[in-house]
């Protein structure tokens, strides 16, 4: 008989190491167990699903059950994984179910922060970060039940979700602590998303804090900060996620500074036959090589595919050739019209990693000049002042983001210094920007400058 | 009193040369001399013109004359320079006129190929290449003279005057020796071109050697080809340029294989005090490493700008930083609605440089599977199968191309392997691509599958 792989958690990482683990030794017995009742689903397409951009929630479902299947991989969904006993090479279930595994892959993924405020679990109080919660919140928004939703939280996934929301008529305050949406950029960078979002109604109450939920019957009625109450007939808490790692805590595992799993590049853990996948681990940062928390899906997915064929390989006595490289923190998003993105680190990050840092900022068009349709193009770079290396950039803008910010996402693989990125050889013609395309340009701009 | 410059042509390399070397030195006396009437003008949107999505002429003109003056250059416009005197250093200007030189810089550009069959230039056959051409032919177009135009080539600017001038209401065919539009990419990836291009209302006239032109007091009234006559009432060549480097060559300058002048990466020629840049040069290939003829907006700023801040330097018995780093080939171009786009060598130039080629091909979506919106996305990659490293790349699609293209530019440059692009951290979100981007996905293809 084959040896057994228990894979926990059975979204983009442990699809992912479940598929591998199969394609690559088809001799393997691959059991995913998942907690809750959806599978491998993309659920960064869940603002979408909410504006109802996306008809069906199953749309969002990369592999069906049947599909799992085909691919030889046993799925148990609804069945939570509530010890491991790494000693004895078992896992424990809810109701007392125990499996024994050769391979075991760790995919928990990340939880969404809850903070102490948000209180004993009211009903209208939500998190959005499964299939199920968005299946949830668009049954919300289709029913008529509720006008007014109070979005917390000014990251990414709280500007689309409100966006979301306010397109589909409902009455949208988005309150932050911060003073500016998306904290991770520059203000001046993101006013404009600012206005935008506005217009499309939802309405920024920034610079608060949250002090509590006023609640009546058991129902959140309000959200009491300092600079007074928002009344709401749901919250939706939108403050970031944490690894989801407190199972292999409890089984003495050990995590990093971050809170995620420890894992080398092959996903492997210090613990005999255990590997560990997706948002639940620590994964490097190719601009600093420190190791950092991604909840980010090309990383989960990857990590997944990594974790499977090294346990496949180790399974044949063989070496498997892949690797995982690190993350870049790549992030992207469309808000109000608006794309948003960035890559490497920001001037705080960097400073924080002890990088002396120069930062250059411009605001370009995203065509020719002379073209019609060009739009404003906001470029901001991070360089590193001794070795005139690229650490990091952010663009924001109407066009023209997605695609020109991936070349700075290479420049960091490729630990490319602005020369280098200077004269890159980027394809002109004026529909798409100018002679000087943005990057080479603000890249020529800090060479002569550094 | 100053060192003079001599710039004998006026556009973007001239220009650009003029520029960097009166901010490297003040102290320089620069002269333009240009032959036209338009200097530093954007060629790459005169399709734009004619199909009047630029109104008027003088919005393609990057610096008008008053801002030449200002940059404290000299400049003569219809003012043809007929001789190069290396060994007096002087230039020979029609009329008879000479100047003196102390640093001469040849930007004399390329010419468009004019065939032995186009004849003793009837007036209605044309080129399109300098600014003048773009206006007349502009007028034709607004004037009800003429409604039947047959544009004679396929390459990219054919296409894009094919398409101006059918969505200016003439009728208008395309006639091209070749069986496909754009013979630099694979048939299969423009054949969604072709379609789109017949919708806007261009007759695609492929496959057919014309023989000559059929005249009638002095104009032509029809192109003679092997299968048969297609009348004309304007006939647009458009079958690419060749270097304009008989200049220097009756100087005794010598030419490259590809028939440009011959320069170092500071853009010195081997003639004491000449330097050359632009589309009169050849340049260094990064793929390959070989001198090609690359006449492209981009290095043609880039390579005048080099010559100017080597000659300033030099003036100044300094060094300058400035070389340039080479060409990758880079083409996009916007047609019928699709955006086509090309990096390094295609298969045919690859196995020609004497590479052994993997090539892999594939159709994506621009976005997420499940994200509305998403157009197909052919791309195409061209490997070293003994290196695995990246030689060229092509794409065509209606959404996502640009930007997406560069990442294949940076990669060349960087000379990274498909295992380095695979692991590229490319941001991710559903309406700008899958999770596993095309550009990762068809590099990790090419990682298993050489």
């Amino acid at each position: 008989m084959g040896k057994r792989v228990i894979v926990v958690g059975g979204d983009a990482a442990g699809m992912s190491a479940a598929s591998q683990a199969r394609r690559a030794n088809p001799g393997l017995e691959v059991v995913v167990l998942e907690r809750g009742h959806h599978v491998s689903y993309g659920a960064c397409g869940i603002p979408a699903l909410i504006a109802g951009d996306i008809a069906a929630p199953e749309a969002l479902v990369a592999l069906t059950p049947p599909a799992v299947a085909a691919r030889g991989i046993e799925l148990r969904t609804d069945c939570e994984v509530v010890e491991l006993r790494p000693a004895a090479r078992q896992v424990v279930v809810r109701g007392g179910g125990t499996w024994r595994y050769d391979y075991l892959v760790l995919a928990t993924g990340a939880a969404a922060v809850r903070p102490a405020w948000a209180g004993e679990n009211p009903a209208n109080v939500v998190t959005v970060r499964s299939l199920q919660d968005g299946i949830d919140l668009r049954r919300w928004v289709d029913s008529a039940g509720g006008r007014r939703a109070v979005v917390i939280g000014a990251g990414p996934l709280g500007l689309e979700l409100a966006e979301a929301l306010a397109r589909r008529g409902v009455d949208v305050s988005l309150v932050a602590r911060a003073k500016q949406l998306l904290s991770g950029f520059e203000a001046p960078d993101v006013e404009a998303v600012t206005a935008a979002l506005t217009a499309v109604g939802v309405r920024p109450l920034l610079g608060r804090t949250v002090a509590s939920l006023r609640c009546a019957a058991g129902r959140v009625a309000a959200v009491v900060t300092d600079q007074g109450e928002v009344g709401a007939d749901l919250v939706v808490l939108a403050l970031g996620v944490r690894p989801a790692s407190e199972l292999a805590a409890r089984a003495g595992l050990p995590l990093g500074a971050a809170g995620g799993l420890v894992v080398n590049d092959r996903m492997r853990t210090a613990t005999p036959g255990v590997f560990a996948a997706g948002d639940c681990v620590e994964v490097p940062h190719v601009v600093t090589g420190e190791r950092v928390f991604a909840p980010l899906a090309l990383t989960a997915n990857r990590t997944g595919r990594v974790a499977g064929d090294n346990l496949a390989a180790d399974s044949l006595g063989r070496a498997s050739s892949q690797r995982f490289r690190g993350t870049a923190g790549s992030l992207i998003a469309q808000v109000a019209g608006f794309t948003i993105a960035g890559v490497g680190l920001n001037a705080a990050q960097a400073t924080a990693a002890g990088f002396t840092v120069a930062v250059l900022s411009r605001e370009y068009h995203s065509r020719a000049a002379y073209y019609p349709g060009g739009r404003p193009l906001r470029l901001r770079i991070v360089v590193d002042r001794h070795t005139r290396r690229l650490l990091g950039a952010q663009m924001v803008g109407e066009e023209g983001v997605a695609g020109r910010i991936d070349v700075f996402a290479a420049a960091l693989h490729g630990r490319l210094t602005v020369d280098d990125v200077y004269h890159l050889d980027l394809p002109y013609s004026p529909p798409y920007g100018p002679v000087y395309d943005p990057v080479i340009d603000i890249c020529g701009r800090a060479s002569l400058e550094l």
